[in-house]
């Protein structure tokens, strides 16, 4: 098992898919079934008392999970989320980055499924819990 | 069984507690364990092709869900989501607003859940189905 | 949108595939898209004091969603549950059956999702929400 | 951390309190935070074609993170699951048993999360996902 997609294609990927958002992701590092992506908070993740917003979460565990999926099997920008659960475990820490720890469950002809870490940069106790499922569209046939 | 916070109540508590996000949203309904929320639906919530980004649908749950617990139980801030599933089934209508019709399922002493349907505004096809758990804080003992 | 398979079809359905779990079951009524699910609670689906199991709760929303699919698209034995999400958020009563209350919210080419709340019967208050997805084998190319 | 039940209080807890499927399930190995359950598969776990059933895939998930819970704080058999999400991912091995490797993510004082994954005994690819969450009932002051 290889990566399609190096760490490098990714952030090239989302920069031109995903420009809206592609600055607040990295991908701290990959390997094949696993992903490390890292959200640079900013004042516009927070809510009121300096903690990271839910939808920023969803947002984390989503990206990193698909970004996951497509280092696998290559750029596929049509790949859809159809299922999502979200454990919210813990407050994440205030002024830290976080930091989702993904791997890849399942990766089928029509369903990808992968679950998620998330953390606060710096802390061994998890904010969050998240599972992702995507649903591939069938291979163009060339 | 009434209502503990009136569409206005609602209405002021977002803007007082949540500005960042306050004008995104508006209660267009709310009965005893019911609420309907719109997103209205402008440039930062949307993907490339038009589709209403995953993170704004998920916030619209959340909001409307909570929004729905405050209703019966009154303002409390401090109430957390705790769990979230979501089923995303049909791309949303490019240009429409996205409307939560929410139902409050349970309100304990110590956990609330809802669920909450998703459609484009004038559609009756759903494009998303959520539900949502809370933990609302003990009662202060006053 | 018409059944393709009516109560009495889904009875023998069951009785001819789902042997062992048939006689537990029953189809209270069902229409496009909605389905209302009978389990006869027996001492085997209960726990110490006398409370239903959370798998007897399981596989009454899968059985249950999965019939409500099955008739609207005809026996097919080989759709698979790929993913439940499940509130349990009351306990069920004492010698009472279960009735899920399905209804579908898509029925796509590849997958098919759709939610059910449980209640005791004769009462008003939700035990439990479920919701499940089925992935829906390919047409077989006659 | 420590255990403050260990494989052999684990085992006697689910005798007595659960008679019926305590002979179903054996505690492989048990760790702070960490359990892994073997459920023994025999006729009455199966689905025509020799699959294991659904709802016994959901027992083993709650019986195997309740029990890690309890390892945990000890027995009390009041915990109550209040959540559940569950990804299919294969079909299981006919012929073997079925085990669940359990990590808890929180221990909180209202609420406890654990996930694990669910493999055919001799497998290496994850027939199922679960994450599940118990409330936990306030300690009796005494």
């Amino acid at each position: 098992m290889t990566l399609k997609m190096s760490v490098a294609d990714l952030k090239a990927f989302m920069t031109a898919e995903f420009p809206q958002v592609a600055q607040d992701f990295t991908v701290d590092a990959a390997s094949p079934m696993h992903l490390t992506l890292r959200l640079t908070v900013t004042d516009r993740h927070l809510r009121p008392g300096g903690t990271v917003s839910g939808p920023a979460i969803f947002a984390l565990a989503d990206v990193g999970v698909y970004l996951a999926v497509l280092s696998m099997i290559g750029p596929q920008a049509l790949a859809v989320t159809t299922n999502c659960s979200l454990d919210f475990m813990r407050k994440p820490r205030a002024g830290a980055d976080l930091i989702a720890k993904v791997r890849l469950l399942k990766l089928g002809r029509v369903l990808a499924v992968g679950d998620a870490l998330i953390y606060s940069d710096g802390s061994d106790a998890p904010v969050a819990r998240a599972s992702m499922t995507y649903s591939i569209p069938p291979a163009r046939q060339d």
